[in-house]
């Protein structure tokens, strides 16, 4: 939810338009906001086809007036809780699962908005960081393992909601601390109150968001994103050395990773390859026949760098291994020497159910070859991934933490008919 | 529903913008419709205010699948459906009382849509023409008083429903017949079906489609527009006969009682005032300053034809007065000796529930002056309306109609809150 | 220019849109307008294609400023001189004739526009009503033949100029006159002055505006169209009478003459056909294809007048005769028993090189086929044109006028190549 | 001209929108395109203001039919030109230099269109790379003294024209080399020919393309932009040694240059500063208010890397100090204990006439302070600019290049207005 989005406090207005932020939100537009309550989404759809209905917030009536709520995470047993509603006559305007928890809401009998949800959420399962905006109440809520991260910030009295710390620091704004998995925040008449869902066995915060998603600027979980994933790189070097003349990373998400790799290795950082700023985040794009097209605009290789060098290039991930075996002719065709790819996180061999938009396991390159057929598919010199003991050490502090797309070991159980599918194979 | 718009058969697809039909369903649009199946609405909002969700057909998904529905008419019970079906935890999309027949529907337990349908109409009441499509069914039904038309069509073996026949001579296609009041039309697999709902007491068709609504060139209710409109003229011409050198009409909607009260008074017909063509039809036109704007550049007075004269203008009724004396203040201007206005309808003097969207009593002339007051308010040398009893025979074989705007005798009770209130006063 | 357009006082804001004028010119649109100067024009493109580019007003820079024209009419001689310009080197951006004008007006050494103005139209030959506005001067002028209309209105103190009066009336001012042929006014600092051009041998307005263009409630040439209109049909009647039941019109544009053909004769008039509002005027429209998807949805039969009925139809012109053909066949379809066609003009064998956007001999039905070979083709029982006389008459007191469409007299020689290949066939 | 666009050969369409190139060449406009020749343009406007008129590439019609024009640089004696033009009756349609050009091209009484723009260029004085469009001829021209750049590639057997070689390798094209000063190149079914402009005393290319504008990855002047780039921060590091523990950059376009400091230093490079991708380059957008809105959303601070740490900090140039003075404070809102500014140039000092939309002498602080006073105002601990000399060293084999910005030296004396007041101060 929200992330690199501002939440401002506000009452029921709807801006629903496919774009970038700062082209939807025009000096015009937000000088013709009214009120003191806002919310915001830049989601990429993860369930339900990215239609102009699931865009988020999704904003209903019922019978406490309006509601409007944004969600980041995925819950895993919605297939079940909507077919059950649907029987009982229930209509959905989305085929999102995040509208389940408006149907759960509304049909609470309690009064207050945070009991109303407590309610609903005992019935739910699997990933959410939400928010909900009624026309007086603003209320916060992190699962109780905290799969997504979700903090608070302050601006000029005003409390702020957001998934990564940079959002507030865009608006000049300041970082109080992120909210406790399980922990309910609510906002009412510029009172702050936090309250407790029933306690999970365990806490599993996504360490994906540390290996690619979250800013280097950011703190997610409380920990500095730019320390971690500096670790990652250093852990990296330590467990896949490479004799090479430099380290370079693909731009912008592996920079900091890349900067760990060159410090402990003491290879040379250099900038190898160019991002093309005009094309946007290929992971957010969806449908694959864009992001086919964009990656082929988005590096362009620094020839006078690459030219007769053994080069080490690290990336954060490897999904489906195509855009990688690009960027490896990229820079073969620059007149790169050597090719040596390290990647700061163990193979991704496992969709996610938890909000992260990983293809199945078919499309996975992880699941189907073992890291020297990638290596040789990949058409590189040397592979070699950070281990899972590696990279859960960078993550410091945070203490267990969710890592199904590399392990398989999945912390809530999924029984939504697409998971179960994918599972029992 | 669907005045003036066609309905062929087809397949899930959602345009809904402002605009003129014309506009909106370009060449380019129209080709890229799939499907056999279609539905469309050009509604303005009689409940709920005239925002994007509330825009018509209604298009939600339940457990049968999709479900697309277009409403002419207003039911009277709502509120206290929808109170209800929120105490128990249903949501709404939009504040229109035709998402309430959707809720009513998903609820049924019954396998066909006809059946959800008959068992959903059970529980409403009030003035409804409705047309519902679903993937592979289309549904029209009319509600057992028959307060708003609907009629069948066909071309090119598809069966088209409209509000008007003109809506298939437009596209190339033929009239067959009006739905019976209560009647329900299944149309699947190419094949049609005939279904009633229980009887009402009493058929009840609104009249006022006969005095405004309907274009001259249709057939409602089985009946030719035209020739009813002509009898409102000649009776007007007999009950509120003048001296006068010309007859004139507020074109284009009381052009034909014009020819009739002419015809039967042997004063010649002339062309007095000129529409302004690029303006839309003001009663369509949503919010009062709009509607004060088009009047204003919405008629021309014809110099050469008033000079001098005294002119019969007839019009089809008054509302609130104030486009009258702003017409009557122009034909003046322009060297009208003598004015006198006559009315093919009698005085607008109740709201209406059923669909018309007639603004409250306190801001019909009608119901706070007499017509000798409105004669002095309008500045006319004489003025006259058409009596009921006139108009009601006017209207031919119909049989018993609505003219509850009209008399105040409203044949359907009307429990939602808003017209309690009106109705109390 | 400007027919149907408003011109206040003001100063160089350019918005050149497709559209309606209703739709460009939204209340906030005009809102954001400074100065007191305006300019506007809703042309149909006679020359050159209708690209965004040729749309008027025309503006450009030249050594005295920014200079906009709107220009009604056509040259005859501007394929002479713009091939003289460009050898000299000059550049064009637009495909159209009025370029020229401003072409000639920047090679001027005089200092006035005015006199610049004089010194360009010295040297072009044709139809011109043509407005000028610089950052100070508003300039109006009609050729010295006086081909256009123009007029003269006058609202709260500022001055007004249209094509046609009834721009003047929906804003709420008043008419003065109309320009002479060969005038020109001058208006500055709010003073307005006249000047004379050189004069032409005859003065020779155009007769078509009296027979299509204008309307009913505007007057041109100081006449009032209505009063014309009316005795062309009734002059009609007498030329062409018809024993039939019904006199209906093809609305709009022949409603007045049809009026007159009614009171002329005896013969009831009807309205046999609706015309469907949403369609702009199919004249206006560029493109045949476009035109033809429009006649198509233009008008609608009424059966109830039409059924069993001997009819006379007054049209004012017929040009291609594709849309009459239709017509009739509509009428024919709604029960009609005879048909009697009356045109309210005479044939229309010849190009228009003067402004109206007639089409070549070729496409006129007129031009190759005699009177009863188009009765015929167009199936009708009865087909009776005015004369020329006849139609000259009706004119009244305007005297001389350019009829060369109908009579292939044309008044100015046509120089330009297209126009010679014509004419010389 | 063509900066970051690529060129193929196509045929008259024009495109003309404001947006990111990305977007308005969206794959179904791609589609859409015929011909096989096309001319693009991503100027930001330097003479006249940025109005829909103003943007290129400008399209006239004369004498030999329609001819496109792009062009990058600035003319310096085009109001001499002009004014003379406009006294012989000449029109413009834009307020651009550029557009002087197609006038004396047009007045050329050559046939072939090389050599009436030899005509024409050999009466304008100044900066251009120019490429021409005609319905058969392809153009490509560089002032004789070289000021901006214009490479030439190849995609296909297609010929590609582009300011920087990047353009190429985005599509998949190759770089063959740079037009030379004084090159025109011609393209003509197929054929490619070699002409030349008579020389100038001196070739004179921008070195501030290699200081800011060009992006490493590209070869300008057939250099690799990168090589030039990095021996701008190791020269900078001889110069302006820094006792600290880190070089950061302001990204992007500092990035290589911090490298070079980092590698001659021996000091460790980290990212400091994260772009917000979303917000376009700052230099490019027109109007000083919105340059200030995205200067406070373009960059956040990474706290884990300046927390507590002396910092160099390396930026290309320094214009008018208000957006370095804001990075400042951001930096030591982040925790950095001292702030080394470098600069990979020298002082900006004068304004540049030859294309690079440096502001006003007022505007820039390096013409109002010393470097001393700079550092004061930018409340830096010390400030380091690299000397004239450096920067001419780190171009390399390029030889003699404008370096006016710099040091006031002029190689092209100003004409025009503008220019003689700001260099009289």
């Amino acid at each position: 939810m929200i992330s690199k989005e501002v939440l401002k406090k506000v009452r029921k207005i709807e801006i629903s338009t496919r774009g970038l932020v700062n082209d939807v939100f025009s000096p015009k537009v937000l000088e013709s906001l009214p009120g003191s309550l806002a919310i915001g989404h830049t989601r990429y759809s993860t369930t339900g086809s990215s239609t102009g209905r699931n865009i988020q917030p999704i904003v209903v009536n019922y019978k406490s007036g309006a509601l409007a709520v944004a969600h980041n995470g995925n819950l895993t047993n919605t297939a079940q809780l909507r077919s059950g509603m649907e029987r009982e006559g229930s209509i959905f305007q989305t085929t999102t699962d995040t509208e389940i928890i408006l149907h759960l809401i509304a049909r609470s009998q309690e009064q207050l908005l945070e009991n109303r949800l407590k309610e609903a959420l005992s019935q739910v399962a699997g990933a959410y960081s939400l928010l909900l905006l009624s026309e007086d109440t603003f209320v916060a809520v992190r699962d109780p393992r905290g799969f997504r991260p979700l903090c608070i910030g302050a601006f000029e009295g005003a409390t702020l909601m957001a998934s990564e710390s940079c959002a507030f620091d865009i608006m000049g704004g300041s970082y109080l601390r992120s909210l406790e998995p399980g922990e309910m925040v609510v906002v009412r008449n510029g009172e702050m109150e936090s309250h407790r869902l029933p306690p999970a066995p365990e806490k599993t915060p996504c360490v994906f968001e540390f290996v690619y998603f979250a800013r280097p600027d950011s703190r997610i979980y409380d920990e500095k994103v730019d320390k971690v994933r500096r670790r990652l790189g250093k852990y990296l070097a330590r467990e896949h050395p490479a004799a090479a003349d430099i380290v370079i990373s693909v731009p912008d998400s592996s920079n900091t990773a890349a900067l760990g790799y060159s410090s402990e290795s003491g290879i040379r950082f250099e900038i190898g390859l160019i991002r093309n700023h005009y094309v946007g985040r290929t992971f957010i794009q969806p449908g694959q026949q864009q992001r086919d097209h964009e990656v082929r605009v988005k590096f362009n290789p620094v020839e006078g760098v690459l030219q007769d060098r053994s080069v080490v290039i690290i990336d954060d991930s490897i999904v489906r291994g195509t855009t990688s075996r690009k960027l490896v002719r990229m820079l073969r065709g620059a007149g790169a020497r050597e090719i040596h790819l390290r990647i700061s996180s163990p193979p991704v061999s496992w969709p996610c159910y938890y909000g992260v938009d990983i293809p199945t396991r078919e499309e996975l390159i992880a699941s189907r070859m073992s890291v020297i057929e990638i290596q040789e598919y990949l058409e590189v010199d040397s592979l070699g991934y950070l281990s899972l003991e590696g990279m859960l050490e960078a993550a410091g502090e945070v203490g267990p933490m969710c890592s199904a797309c590399f392990s398989g070991d999945y912390p809530v159980p999924i029984t939504d008919e697409l998971g179960k599918e994918v599972l029992e194979q």
